[in-house]
């Protein structure tokens, strides 16, 4: 839709008639990302001639958006000195983010082809813990000083800015590098020259520290609509930004994330079809093995009540009915629970109005469908007044109780600082089968006594 | 974390007190979002007067943060004149947002209170269909003409930048308001003061049509890590702009829907807290009611092979183990794919290599379930081989089963032109289900046929 098409047919019969002028003009014109994206087709020695024809800036924009794989294959084929041109060009998240999948000796050999403050910087960012704030921000910001004009200011940014993240949002520091304001290029851009930045910067900066979760960060941007955010370390010294690209990149791996735990697994870091057959099995294969254990308690409450089946055989074909409308009734709760705490509308201190909703909800759901099914019992089995009671009794306990059961697991799961996302479906169901059994064979006990 | 801590409690005594000029000098300093949700504590009177206080442009930013509720009240007791200044402050997008929620009379009141140029451009936005990009961009965008030098466009910029929603991308258009070339703000200020725009814009622009449904462009912003997508009509005349923090609000509403309708629900418009019991109950009650039905088939295969559980009884207790851990197989696999789907990852033409995929991890998972079992069941039910076996062979061929029909169904749904999403768990599970249970009886019947 939004792009103009990408001509992949043509530019792979120029790279096969090595019409290489004409594939550096048409390429040259292309967006990084669509380049990447028709790099990434090529085998490894055209992937390589393509690489080459690149201007430079393009050349490590696109080197950027290539995949891991790719990015090891042209480190491979290329000279140290071009390699440090390609290194002191990516911004250090981008970086980072390379060289914690590459193998340890490709990684000596990038270290040893950068500058030494570029080493530097490159080794601080790698000590970040995974998923902090510190390991997603970038070192490239504009850092002004308060008593400059907005005239100096813009000679600054014309000066130095062309290779920073982002020019848009530019913060303000003392000369030990601690944060005192942010000022917006819009801000700069609607004041008179001599202003000085002072008077017109904003010193309540919202602001993150390293160690901050990135799942936190990615929230302060969607609340505030941030283009960027300041990173500080325990000092309030500034020592990057997140920009609000990696901001998106996070939400999206975090919901993901969720996602994936929601349906019992562990999350995986790489694409569905990137990953392993090996590493698919290792992320679900726990889950499994204990829902699968845990379901066998379920089994034996069924096999506790053996001789009440036995007798009244017809009351084993409603278990599946009962079982999986609980279930599904659990995880509708705890769905709309776990992600109303995701997004942050729902807090542990709204346990108690939350259980009230869905006890409410609960009672409505529970009468439809005790309805429908005690008309569908009383024309299927005529007579059998006492059984369709049984089924009509259990069903409305058993959506009663998935509810507040799905409902109130999530916010505890919470306070234990466990994962909510855990408590999502296959957990849920699990746990309402044994319990809506219980409720079933209980009902069934007192209202058949005479037959069991 | 990042924020400075609100000072609420201060700021509710001073309300109390009537401080109202500390109030307002504290109020003046925050973040219009975080006064946004100071005001919303209020009771109506207070927030009136507390609002009242803003200064102009605060307010109408903390009034386009506010929730519906409060922006009626607001409008309900504001006169005619301070209306109008407030609705020609707010942007197109928060506008239509604000007006497609309010009641018709308060609608008619403010089209009434808006300039006639506002209310041409309103009328215009209100007829886009509901989630697509017409319906989501802002009409408040910076044109540039081709002819301009840079110093000409920053200029324009200074003079009409102020109330646009951004200024950072700016568009270059012709006489006819066709869309020709996009430039950044940083490649303005990289330029000498002489450069004629056409030199340096970019010509390729990534845009959107109006019709264009807003999930795409959310995946463009995300694949080009843009600030701003230009909008056009099918004249290619450009008629607004989308911001990527109202990119990253269909995001997170995008993925909100896919957790609701991958567990069973229709999606709420509104946060939990703020939807209504009986909404809740009507958006959980449709699929509840057909996942019950469908479930009563599995009941009758169940009942199908009643006599075959009342000669060896203890079959039944294996069931809940079966179909559980099938349901959770399945369901792995299908939130796989379906995610997989929304992130662009996996494409209808990846169906065999998924399929592929998913039965080797289904063999191995398989393998290692079915080792577990057989210990166990060798150990509590020693000399009942053939039990053992039917469990063990029924739960490989089931898991195998549930991994293939999770891959296959999203891919199937998104063939059809359905959403993938409603392929989740709790349809997996109900037809995994029914499945597992006929290869459990059959297995059954041709192992332990002496028996049954």
């Amino acid at each position: 839709m939004t792009q103009e098409n990408i001509p992949v047919e043509e530019l792979l019969e120029l790279v096969n008639a090595k019409q290489l002028r004409k594939i550096k003009t048409i390429l040259s014109e292309m967006n990084e990302v669509d380049v990447a994206s028709f790099i990434e087709q090529l085998d490894s020695e055209k992937m390589m001639v393509v690489f080459r024809l690149l201007p430079k800036d393009l050349a490590s924009d696109v080197f950027a958006c290539l995949p891991i794989e790719k990015q090891k294959e042209i480190i491979d084929s290329t000279a140290d000195a071009e390699l440090t041109t390609i290194i002191e060009d990516l911004f250090v998240d981008d970086m980072v983010d390379m060289l914690e999948e590459l193998p340890a000796t490709v990684v000596k050999r990038i270290l040893k082809s950068a500058t030494p403050s570029t080493r530097k910087l490159i080794n601080q960012f790698l000590n970040y813990p995974e998923n902090s704030a510190g390991s997603v921000m970038t070192a490239e910001y504009v850092a002004l000083k308060k008593n400059m004009t907005v005239e100096q200011a813009f000679a600054y940014i014309r000066k130095n800015g062309v290779d920073k993240e982002t020019i848009y949002t530019c913060y303000v520091t003392t000369a030990q590098r601690k944060l005192e304001g942010v000022i917006t290029l819009k801000d700069l851009l609607m004041s008179p020259y001599e202003t000085v930045i002072e008077d017109i910067m904003d010193t309540h900066v919202i602001h993150a520290m390293t160690t901050d979760d990135q799942e936190e960060i990615s929230k302060t941007f969607n609340k505030y609509d941030l283009l960027a955010l300041p990173v500080v370390d325990h000092e309030n010294r500034l020592v990057g930004i997140i920009t609000v690209d990696d901001a998106v990149d996070v939400m999206e791996q975090e919901a993901t994330e969720d996602f994936e735990i929601m349906a019992a697994m562990l999350p995986s870091e790489k694409p569905y079809m990137k990953t392993s057959v090996f590493t698919l099995a290792k992320n679900r294969i726990l889950w499994l093995l204990f829902l699968m254990i845990s379901s066998m308690i379920t089994g034996n409450i069924l096999g506790h009540y053996e001789e009440a089946m036995a007798k009244v055989s017809i009351l084993v074909t409603f278990v599946p009915m009962l079982t999986g409308t609980g279930g599904n009734a659990g995880s509708q709760a705890s769905t709309m629970i776990i992600r109303g705490m995701t997004l942050g509308d729902i807090t542990p201190k709204d346990i108690f109005r939350v259980l009230w909703k869905e006890l409410r909800v609960g009672i409505i759901c529970g009468v439809i469908l005790s309805a429908v099914n005690f008309i569908r019992l009383a024309i299927m089995y005529p007579g059998q007044e006492l059984i369709c009671l049984t089924v009509v009794i259990s069903l409305f306990a058993t959506i009663i109780m998935a509810k507040s059961v799905g409902a109130i697991l999530p916010i505890i799961a919470k306070c234990l600082h466990l994962d909510p996302a855990i408590m999502a479906a296959p957990l849920i169901s699990t746990i309402v089968d044994a319990c809506s059994l219980i409720i079933y064979f209980n009902v069934a006990t007192v209202l058949l006594n005479a037959y069991l």
